[in-house]
């Protein structure tokens, strides 16, 4: 196995004419050590029911085994053949749209019996035929799972069954889920109404959260088919996605990362983000952060990401660079393009690979060959990288579709990912490294600041164990809506903030949408700012410290941000939205008194630095110019110059080209940590 | 009774716990003395068909009792159990979007008999039940009640067999109806096409009508079957409603107010509308003055208003207040809130009560506990008010639908009400209360001003009663748009403003859309304005007064707003669409000479003043200030303050807190009326 | 047949009494000298199957004889009776949007065998009964026929049926189309999946291109219907409309108007346009070309264009004459408004006639009358008039569509026509005149310039005939994104612009979207200016000539605007969307060298200068001014005013009024053509 895997995805199916040999030849110009195939391609594979054609992928890996490039095989489930839509249009998903139409790939309803049967069967003939092959180094299953918004009918009843187990007596279910209002009340099982139309949020939000049980129980399904025929070695990944806003903006809505990466063995992602003028590195850090956190810290592989991707994408010189170095520098093991060459026909037509339509050589591709040459050159110092961050931001899927429900404006959008990209950006932005994370565990005491952005439904057990992990001297930055509800989605009748009243030492009852209203934070030394999306009346409890006020003529009186000591810890309440530049004031305010290894530079946006570390303990320090013009910084630390290999001392300036990389192996001497 | 009624909507079904006693003592703290309750419960009160449950009526009825809170009763049809909709899949509702699934309310068929059997049934069931407690006061039928925008079997087969019988000649309807154009003529009854595709406004307008009528009907025969059960001096009322832009913001589209108030006793109404910097006081003018209306002057229930509302309007200090009292200064003889407490689960979580999830005290209950105080100590001052406006607003059903099927502009919202507001507005603003009608008869010769805003289609007759009202004496004020089409939608072809145009002495048949088009009002002092939305080219009559013209190249020669004298009346016909401001100066010199009873001060927005009367001629002057800042204004009349005690005499400076209310009982000498 | 028509349609079928006497009194008055009738009243005259009503026809017929206005019948069936779709429901269209509800015109499936029988039955009825009558001269099929998006039975498996005719060879089909992608493959025609949804564009370009040819056919069928009963000299004509975007905007994606146009004998058209202050004559200028293009630049009919039309259209005075001699200026035959009186009821009532509802003399009307009257005096100079125009568009359904499935922006317009506007309105502003053309032969060797926007897709046959015909000595004005793809829209793989490569001597193989890109045309003595929309990055071939660059930190190095010589002629390559002065500036630049006839004066917009000639050679020079403002120019030639008869000296200044039209009758020593 290669140090560092640089990649791309491969469709011989999709190619206007035979291009293998010229392809392999153009890769290893670029240094690309690896490919992925077959991901797509089941009507290519069994273009009949119970036909076979193995002709693309034979030739792909023998071809690759003879360049020793390896090859990870996808199952091809994600998109499914006419004939198969044809005999059974059952296995089309329905959705509140009403049942799909073929045509789009991820279209299926991936519970249906009938759709298992046949992806069963194209899995167990492609691994049969293809895990024996020596190029072969793992496998991903299938691609971008999600539910698919299905609706349908054995999704329906499947969550009724679970609700029956669940609830042994349906007046608990009908208390629980309130559903006395509105005379939606449900006394007999077999009554259940169509879940879809529902207007009660417990209820939608319980479906929500069966449906990516769903997407969980069929990763974990393909991942015991593939694994009856893995060879020792060979790995099992996943390609996850982001919530999708043009590029890859958020957390998930559809998956549970982390429930679904136990089915892997390494985490996969993809991880796509606006360029040019635009490119911050944030998708990178906060989408590797995620990846790296659904595996215990594990690296990752970024199994997709842009090459020349759209037109307004199209990458400066030094981006593709950037991008690249950016990955490793959160823990990637693997960089690898969606895809090689730009597809002729079809959809994706101006999502260009490294190469364009004419397969010819181009400013892209020939800044790849400088990256694969870099990865192969220094692959033994810039792998098996991890983070050792002591700041964690808390997530949550239920949270998310919780307050999604209610959202604090009138926002289109996914407003608690709007939220949790302010509070990781303000860090980001700031060079202050994070770790991600969905549960509060002892493996939680490593981290002395925890950020919970907008926890806005959760289960008493949680809302305990953030109590108990600041009482034994964590931090935790806790905004408005957390602990409101339960995890039924029913508001706590306790004072609020539900649950979490007690260890941040205040409380409301009454909240509003912020009109021009004002914050006044002159107590703690940062200017005036104004409040977006939402502000909660704060009263604080006696001994709680104020940091700031609103400034207004009705809500002058109420708290706008407060900090309570509990136990050994803080928790600093946090009532509103802040701008993001104010709110990375607050935090420093709040752990000026930290040494913070996740701190990684005084420096801040565009000049980002992390530093992560290899088994042995060596430090890795990455710099970057997120900018099109030249930065300077004083060196952070003492060592030797990974790619440009001369050496550096601390506080000696370092000049930075626009766009540039620069990786520092630190002098053992000086680590930190 | 009680001489003023302070409530709440109660809903113990919806409880997370048992909260009855502390609700009551909250209550009784606040002054609340009715309550109602059951009206979304069909599901708690029959779990099962045909079995009943009567636990939470009972023992909301039983400890109100004690508590000498009186009880209203809702008839729980607005909300059906998923029981009914599982068992009985026609009764849902099926419009545009196709047969509507279960889960919110106000979406079945009303005009499906199934459903009328099960309905009545449980109202039935319920008021055998209830009717004898002696904590029950009186009955809501339904809730908000509209037609659902049903485009189903039995509502397009019942006003097919509408047409029939008021068209015993098919050619007649054809030629009514202009179902020629584009081939759309129906020579077979047989053939009738579906209406909701149709692109015949005549037809689309019909139909709207025709859905009204059932609404009517459908509250008459749910009246009929709960005079059954009544006792003597227990009222029947129902919830009206508005249209709705997140707010209560103009007549009712989908109800025809006046026809269907006839099944009930006492008017009732919700009143919905912005608060903190946003609040004026308008929709509770315009909504009371069309609640007064459909009952005739009477006295009316405000069955539902905000608390806290949504997060927005969150009410500042003040505005709980001022907000009661501007209900009772328009005729209301109940204030009740939706709802008493905030609910914990499915929609309407953020439509916050009197408390707040928490039911703990909190700044709004505590200022509701102040006017439930003065209710009970005052109530006797304030009861029993009637309004002597000679000023009135003529609105109509069926002026809107067509309106608005042929809109001015390409605004996406009900223009017809926004030109209703800009008028109403004008007035409410300069202080200048009114009455709203719906037709014009011998009661109208009160009236020495009536505005006319867009009736843009009208039988002969109301414009021949129009006529007649100027000719004996009145002043009509008549917007462009105006006897535009007969009772069809049919364009007159006699002359414009067709039917109009006699008492108007004044012709059109050119108009345009205003594209930046000033009008010139120099010849009656006013300054220049823009006209807006839409601009008629007028040609006057020789004798007609031009008191404005259009300032533009090709324009120019035309005029804007006219003013003709009609036997012993006069009429100003107003061709666009004006600035608020600038039409209250229009409609100020188009008055001047008369003595208005409606003007009931010269003050204007913030400060907000109406004068109400007792059965025995006593005045009562509210003073409102809808600002944040004193507002400070000579005393209108000698008198007493009723909530502050003291006495006032004309013209010494009476002085206005932020969102403050003062109401002075006039000295008897003192009245003009 | 008189020299030049001037016409109305007219409804006696909508008339709300009876007007027919009346009416063509006021024709009369107004020059009135053709009508169109009965294109849209099928139900009227088969008011149920079988049985025919010949009233309205038979009267209006002899009436307008008796009258001397001639007639012209249309083919009723664009607007189906409600009893034909009662008992065919089948015989509405399905579109994505499912099966269409009865009501709106348009909306029935064309290419269905049900609604072909009756259809042509109507027709044959019809035009039995008509087609000896004195008044008529000539027959219009259907009206503005489109496909309605029809996605149904028969025009799904008529397309399967044309791609297996074309394809014996599936898998041809699979790799022409590539199907491959996303597991799209189609292995047995049996399986096609519904074409509706398909993601792939080849397959959706090669559908919406079907549908276009079954308007085609459909028109056909109906010609060959029509012209068996046809006398001699009548002629058959079709109006034929563009792209809506609240009036005429562009090329119509849905009709290939050039094949289409086969059927007729002469070609006829709707043009509707913006008035009062944006009024242009855009609209009428492309319209024009267009249709008088369709027929080999023969004389052609404005079937409808708009009297009063929309509010916002009320012409000003001057404006009706002004639109009534462009389409003359265009080579319009006829000029015919939609319609005579503004229809009573239903759906138009604002889209007025000559007369409004009252149908009462107006100024539009009168102004009409002045109209009706130069044409009858001066027909015979105004009459078979053609252009002799050296420039020309070259346009392209098939382009449009591939394009307008990969947009270069993110806009929801059709971009390819945004493309083309920005094109002609380049020239039209600057008064060079064009013809346009859908295909390169050998007629093309008249022009000296040829501008091809945004040709995307293109089979290797033209780019062929564009190769030649610059070799042969043309210019060709080349723009981005042309050449792209093959007919199939695949992707070219040779270098781009793919097929269009060798004559424009340059190439690229990465382009962006524009984001503040800056041009810098320092080079060609032109201003800086911004790229709109996309922008490639052009690499010139040695020999090239490099007319601009971007001025761009990453971008510098590449061209964005270059010239080559190819043979005898050049092409010059525009690799962005210019801004439209700037455009025409870059066309001066290129054609500098050239005297061009398409260029009829210096004069630019707002003064508009057409010229054409008359079959023996006679020119007319055409000149509006459009703006509200008197324009002075020297008269361009020597000769006779037309219309105010003085002579008129060249160079000698010639004012115009605001709106106002001149037409010079020139000498004939100074024709230059």
């Amino acid at each position: 196995m290669a140090e560092l895997y640089y990649g791309v995805a491969y469709y011989d199916e999709y190619m206007p004419e035979d291009r293998l040999e010229k392809d392999i030849e153009m890769m290893l110009a670029a240094g690309i050590n690896v490919v992925r195939i077959a991901e797509s391609t089941w009507s290519t594979l069994e273009p009949a029911e119970g036909t076979y054609n193995f002709y693309h992928i034979d030739r792909v890996l023998d071809a690759m085994h003879a360049a020793e490039i390896a090859v990870i095989i996808g199952t091809p489930t994600y998109a499914i053949p006419a004939w198969l839509a044809k005999k059974h249009p059952e296995v089309m998903v329905t959705t509140v749209q009403g049942t799909q139409k073929y045509g789009p790939r991820q279209i299926m309803d991936i519970v249906n019996p009938v759709f298992r049967r046949y992806a069963e069967n194209i899995i167990r003939v492609l691994m049969a035929h293809v895990c024996q092959h020596p190029a072969v180094i793992g496998y991903q299953l299938d691609n971008e799972t999600k539910h698919y918004d299905n609706t349908g009918h054995w999704m329906q009843s499947g969550f009724i069954e679970s609700l029956k187990v669940r609830y042994p007596d349906i007046s608990q279910f009908n208390h629980d889920f309130g559903l006395d209002y509105w005379s939606n009340r449900i006394d007999d099982w077999a009554d259940f109404p169509p879940v879809e139309s529902t207007i009660n949020a417990s209820l939608a939000c319980a479906f929500s959260q069966y449906q990516r049980e769903q997407v969980t129980a069929y990763l974990a399904w393909q991942g015991e088919l593939v694994r009856e025929y893995c060879k020792p070695g060979q790995f099992i990944t996943h390609n996850f996605d982001f919530e999708w806003r043009g590029y890859s903006y958020g957390v998930q809505p559809r998956v549970d990362h982390f429930a679904a990466a136990r089915a892997l063995t390494v985490a996969g992602v993809d991880i796509y983000h606006p360029t040019q003028d635009h490119l911050t590195g944030r998708e990178i850090a906060f989408g590797g952060a995620i990846t790296r956190g659904i595996k215990q810290g594990a690296n990752y592989f970024v199994l997709e990401t842009q090459a020349q991707g759209f037109p307004e994408w199209t990458p400066y010189p030094g981006q593709l660079r950037l991008q690249a170095f950016s990955h490793i520098a959160q823990g990637a093991r693997m960089v690898s393009y969606w895809h090689w060459h730009s597809i002729h026909n079809s959809f994706e037509t101006y999502w260009k690979g490294l190469l364009s339509h004419d397969f010819a050589p181009n400013p892209t591709w020939r800044e790849a060959c400088t990256i694969g040459k870099d990865f192969a050159q220094y692959g033994e110092q810039l792998s098996g990288l991890s983070a050792r961050h002591d700041v964690a931001i808390l997530i949550s899927n239920e949270a998310m579709d919780a307050l999604n429900h209610f959202p604090p404006a009138d926002g289109k959008t996914n407003v608690w990912n709007d939220i949790f990209r302010r509070f990781h950006d303000a860090l980001y932005d700031n060079n202050v490294g994070v770790d991600i994370i969905n549960d509060v565990d002892a493996q939680c005491d490593k981290y002395k600041v925890m950020i919970i952005p907008a926890l806005y439904s959760a289960p008493d057990g949680l809302l305990s164990r953030i109590h108990a992990w600041v009482e034994r001297g964590g931090r935790a930055v806790i905004s408005f809506k957390s602990g409101f509800s339960d995890e039924n989605v029913k508001v706590r009748s306790t004072p609020q903030p539900g649950g979490l009243r007690d260890v941040c030492g205040v409380t409301y009852n009454q909240f509003t949408r912020p009109d021009s209203l004002q914050v006044d934070a002159s107590a703690i030394g940062l200017p005036d700012t104004e409040a977006e999306l939402w502000a909660e009346l704060l009263t604080p409890d006696p001994e709680t410290e104020v940091m700031t006020r609103y400034h207004h003529p009705a809500w002058g009186q109420y708290a706008a941000v407060t900090r309570a000591h509990y136990g050994k810890g803080q928790a600093m309440y946090v009532g509103f939205l802040p701008e993001k530049a104010w709110l990375y004031g607050l935090f420093s305010q709040f752990t000026a008194d930290l040494r913070l290894s996740s701190q990684a530079a005084d420096a801040s946006f565009p000049v980002i630095v992390r530093r992560l570390y290899q088994a042995d303990g060596q430090e890795r320090v990455f710099i970057f110019n997120y900018s099109p013009t030249p930065q300077n910084l004083p060196a952070p630390v003492n060592g030797v110059q990974v790619l440009q290999q001369g050496r550096v001392s601390r506080g000696t300036p370092l000049i930075l080209a626009p766009w540039d990389t620069v990786i520092i192996a630190s002098d053992l001497e000086q680590e930190e940590a």
